[in-house]
């Protein structure tokens, strides 16, 4: 990811051309009263995406052999509409997962949104995120869709990022500008997942939109590459969602010459959707359910990439060292312990561990042994709210980071009691 | 495991004939003054084990490319004796390992031991168990061994069971007899382990003796059998330790025909080591760090033993439904969720799922979808402290348990502040 010129920008998923958004409160989740309006100061639980044009798409599913409906409908809708999508209808406080009227429900949320839009139904993009097996209502949809439809404009990210929010604390926008062949293209995201967040499509829901003309092959390759070593390498708590979803819209309207092979743009293009997944990566970690810390774990000089993946994801799942952080105890040896059971090859023996924050950086560990270090200048370290472990294999010249959180009571507290 | 008769009896490793046992405090934690004898009303943190004759020995050790010196110690002494032990020399508060000097130490361990018993170095099994990257302190030992030696007894198995104790709050101990041959034979053990505990040799240290003859290979055998569906099926935190070991010596004095192959007298054998092995799972289980519910999962109609073994450690070990547990909410979907992300390959649109207690049982999912069922019911199940989750697979007739516990508060308590 060298040479990167891409800039920070507000807008989140409104921020790309052609990209309305819209969110409201309809009482999926605490039952709403078909006859009066829904409570106008309760947290946004629908939000609605709208493109100006057709658009490519490209997704990244779970792997969960549980599917939320709305998973199973979105894949079938872009096979059936040949990968292009113009809207996305996506609900908080219930999976529609685990229910036998699943997808049933998923294809009339669909069905609503595309009537109410004058598109076709398999050009819209269903998501849901909330309990599982709680049979999902209809009519609070029915009735919002129209609302949605009316409510929607070039800045109404904020009501859609707000509007998908299970237990986030925090609303996660991020949106870059960058150039391609001298046009200002750009990219933009929301994301939410805050529990239930682990390796292998971390976090239940991101849509991600872009103006930059880019072709459905290309667009499914860059999400792919970018999932993997971004949100894939986010753990809260070990748990795999049977809801996440990553949407990529492509709507062109940069003006810039469609990229269809890995050209240079094709890399700048990477390098801009990198940015934006990684940062909201790092949102959703920060968030995670109960964190007190963002933890970021960084293995370097591994033989492969996917050998530093696996170790630095190992590491930032560890509950022990996930434990040992909330406590800022530098308990290292609970940290090559981690590494030790990554399941890659290489010799624990040559392995380094150093801990750092904003307050330091630390060597604790020297070829697979403890070092004599000072416990105060640990202390103070770990006392920060931002933790970096970063990890040597001394094998090789590729490095991978991965971002987690402490495990705190609070976890345990929101967890205790999710349903009701 | 069909047919079974062993009987429980009291005695832990002392209940096999030829085996005696001491335990006492020398201050391996909390530092030790050469000068003066040892606090006597600590907990116990040695022990030794002492055969009366030469005994056959298996073991299984962590997988963990971080090993414990004593691990490697022990599994390069029993390479070298040709499979035959007579000693077990085992602390807590240190766990020896990611020391330079470990293996020095756990050499040093046997060679004291071995002097004072008048046996063979190579002979003596060693362990350890405690914080780890924390240099072990050698005097507190050399204080021990003579002391351990002169309190061996065959009534020890208590002090030795409380020496192994970590972050355990009760020290866990089985017995059971059982006839081979028209003889009387028995097993009996000892184990520790608290948290770091998962599967793969779940939990830190166990040890078990026999009387019964039989022969190295089929020992080995019978004892890597055993651990798959017991120890291995434990699951408290999803940490592996570094020092996990399993250790089974068998005097032979009980006067059978030596066990040389698979007969009947084997499977006899194996029955009475499940009987051993399942119960100490069970008490390690019950007192996974910060436990209040003992968690049973029983993954039946499976197509094979593997695939079930997944699923019932999926589910024990998720964080989420731990958290249910604890908080006993009866989020069922959490359960599936778990099965859904299982690595094995079965129809998750058959699978069903009850929750239960001694308060009832209760059917919450069908063919993979919720059912509707009595909250009121669910409460009731799930205010037990044992509680059952069960899952039929519906794709054959195999089954598997794993047990685990719940996630709590206290979890993050005793993990956050353990070095102290």
């Amino acid at each position: 990811m060298e040479n990167f010129e891409a800039k920070q920008i507000n807008g989140g998923i409104c921020a790309a051309k052609g990209f309305k958004a819209s969110g409201l409160y309809c009482g999926i989740k605490h039952g709403f009263d078909g006859n009066e309006s829904p409570i106008s100061n309760s947290k946004n639980d629908i939000a609605m995406i709208f493109a100006d044009v057709e658009c490519n798409a490209a997704g990244v599913y779970t792997s969960n052999k549980v599917k939320g409906a709305p998973v199973v409908v979105t894949k079938n809708n872009l096979a059936k509409s040949g990968g292009k999508a113009r809207a996305v209808i996506v609900n908080s406080g219930n999976a529609n997962t685990c229910n036998a009227d699943g997808e049933e429900k998923a294809l009339e949320m669909c069905r609503l949104t595309a009537e109410q839009l004058g598109i076709p139904s398999e050009q819209v993009i269903v998501a849901s995120t909330g309990v599982i097996g709680q049979v999902l209502p209809i009519e609070p949809i029915k009735y919002a869709v129209p609302l949605l439809a009316e409510k929607l404009s070039y800045e109404g990210n904020t009501q859609a990022a707000t509007a998908i929010m299970t237990t986030d604390t925090v609303k996660k926008e991020y949106a870059v500008k960058f150039t391609v062949d001298g046009k200002e293209c750009r990219i933009g995201g929301m994301a939410k997942g805050s529990g239930m967040i682990h390796p292998n499509m971390a976090t239940t829901l991101n849509f991600i939109t872009t103006d930059c003309a880019v072709s459905p092959e290309m667009l499914q390759k860059a999400l792919s590459e970018i999932v993997k070593i971004t949100y894939n390498c986010l753990s809260v708590d070990g748990d795999q969602s049977t809801n996440d979803t990553c949407m990529l819209m492509a709507s062109g309207l940069a003006g810039n010459t469609e990229i269809t092979a890995e050209t240079a743009n094709f890399e700048t293009f990477k390098n801009a959707l990198y940015e934006v997944m990684k940062n909201l990566t790092i949102m959703l970690a920060k968030d995670g359910e109960g964190a007190t810390k963002l933890i970021t774990c960084v293995c370097g000089t591994s033989p492969d990439l996917d050998t530093a993946i696996t170790v630095a994801k190992s590491v930032i799942r560890s509950p022990l060292f996930k434990c040992a952080m909330f406590g800022e105890d530098a308990n290292w040896g609970r940290i090559l312990c981690a590494i030790g059971y990554a399941e890659a090859d290489f010799d624990i023996n040559k392995v380094d561990v150093d801990i750092a924050s904003k307050s330091g950086r630390l060597a604790v560990c020297r070829q697979g042994a403890g070092v004599d270090f000072s416990e105060e200048k640990a202390a103070e370290i770990l006392k920060e709210d931002e933790i970096e472990i970063l990890i040597e294999l001394n094998s090789g010249t590729v490095s991978a980071t991965a971002w987690g959180c402490d495990l705190t009571y609070d976890y345990v507290k929101i967890n205790g009691d999710y349903r009701s």
